[in-house]
């Protein structure tokens, strides 16, 4: 059985666990804080690359920002990393071979492979967090683009400049549908600069109208970001992932899009590979797949 | 050389001619009105195959509506096509091979193979007529989704109810992008119900600054989905075709769209395949393209 040194990059927090070529995680994983600095953050690599180098097959690495499709770097920079992060020769760490992907890519390959898409040919993944990340697949591939970047769910949710998005444009589904959206929205609704999310989401819970009705709003921003995704995708399910994905009603959002698009209905799912999806994705990737 | 019997129906004309397997029309296309019932279109291929049969490989359709993915029928009902249209039994009309797709698909892969997308490994078409349709082709193959209707480009430009579109939904891209919709932003900007298409396009030619304005905002809208289109897709390039397309200048819409999108730079292009793209492409995918 081939085995996958894994890493999840993030801007806050890097985690890493061994894998299997089923996608099974055989250690717990462990959790670093990301480092200020790109040496920081090559020193916890190459710890762990010394660590498991002798007994691994490849390195394989989810990461935020995006990856280009020889899958060896990633490019350009991105707001959640640090400076210089995209310069970084990731097979220089390892003398074993060396894979990355997008994050958001390799969770929606995990869904894919062992979760709530598996057996569909057409699947849109949509990580709802503190960003809102995507992850598109196409007849057993992951949608990449020219360079790699494609999946971005920067579409714009109105055409003239009302909030603005953290990839430094305005009114991305981004501001709209993710964690960070939904205490926008209520700031917005409730006039109030103090609430938070968890407000929110403790609010919908004792029954508090003002608060469901801004998550009846953030909920239908979901909605109408999916209704055009279904239209130019026409894919057999959207699968929902990230922290946020747990507090929608998948069955609410699927009738609502269903009713709306002019393509054949969808499935609305939520994931189920599990908070180490991006892990177990690129694993997967990097070990050539359940299908060998 | 092999050659098609190729027809464009659309919901006003159906277009018919002859064309070899390098996309190169043999026969002066002919034109017909649309017949207002179903058997009405069949006397009209019918009439077209009886005349060609026997010097023609196949019968290749350019049709408005979704196409299925095995290219044989048409699914569901279209606004703009007479009813029962997707009941037409296309094989059973003629003893050669009948090949159906999708007029803006077929559009855009005779762009990808002779025109504005040449060597594209992955391009988006849009055509900017009456309506706005969708082609796009990712890796040699046109994006058809689970059940051959991707590819719609009916996105929200905005999520709260303004303006309907022909679909039945509201604020869908092809509602904001499309000749009607400029005439619509031309009616809002103006409070002038009368106002027509060509108002504004004369008034832009003639220097009137009112109907400059409302070209701008309906260029900007033009712009604002294909921002949209660019971070989803990360594209070689998006080519514009249909009879609006001559009016916009690519460079204007590149310019904006790349100093806005989060993936790498895309190129903005007029389709060069010609009017009867439609029926080229289709011929060219029923022939089995120039590549052989």
């Amino acid at each position: 059985m081939h085995k996958a040194l894994a890493f999840d990059i993030g801007g806050t927090k890097i985690y890493s666990t061994i894998i299997d070529e089923r996608g099974k995680l055989l250690e717990e994983p462990i959790k670093f804080a990301t480092p200020k600095d790109i040496d920081g953050i090559k020193e916890i690599l190459k710890g762990q690359i010394k660590k498991y180098e002798d007994e691994i097959d490849v390195v394989a690495i989810a990461t935020a920002g995006a990856v280009n499709n020889e899958n060896t770097a990633v490019i350009g920079s991105t707001g959640n990393l640090v400076e210089g992060y995209y310069t970084i020769d990731f097979q220089e760490l390892s003398k074993k071979p060396v894979f990355l992907e997008n994050d958001a890519n390799a969770a929606a390959w995990a869904e894919y492979k062992i979760g709530a898409s598996k057996g569909s040919k057409v699947s849109v993944m949509l990580t709802l967090g503190t960003g809102v990340g995507g992850g598109i697949i196409i007849n057993d591939k992951i949608l990449k683009g020219k360079s790699g970047a494609a999946g971005e769910m920067h579409f714009k949710m109105y055409p003239d400049h009302r909030r603005k998005c953290s990839c430094g444009s305005w009114d991305c589904y981004e501001a709209y549908a993710s964690g960070t959206a939904l205490k926008l929205t209520a700031e917005e609704m409730l006039n109030d600069k103090n609430v938070t999310t968890y407000d929110v989401i403790d609010g919908i819970k004792t029954g508090d109208a003002r608060m469901q009705a801004v998550f009846d709003k953030w909920v239908n921003d979901i909605t109408i970001g999916i209704m055009g995704l279904a239209n130019i995708f026409d894919p057999d399910c959207v699968v929902l992932s990230g922290s946020m994905a747990q507090f929608v009603n998948p069955e609410t959002i699927e009738d609502a899009v269903n009713a709306d698009i002019v393509t054949t209905p969808t499935s609305i799912r939520i994931a189920t590979a599990g908070n180490f999806s991006g892990m177990i994705g690129v694993a997967l990737l990097a070990l050539g797949g359940l299908d060998g």
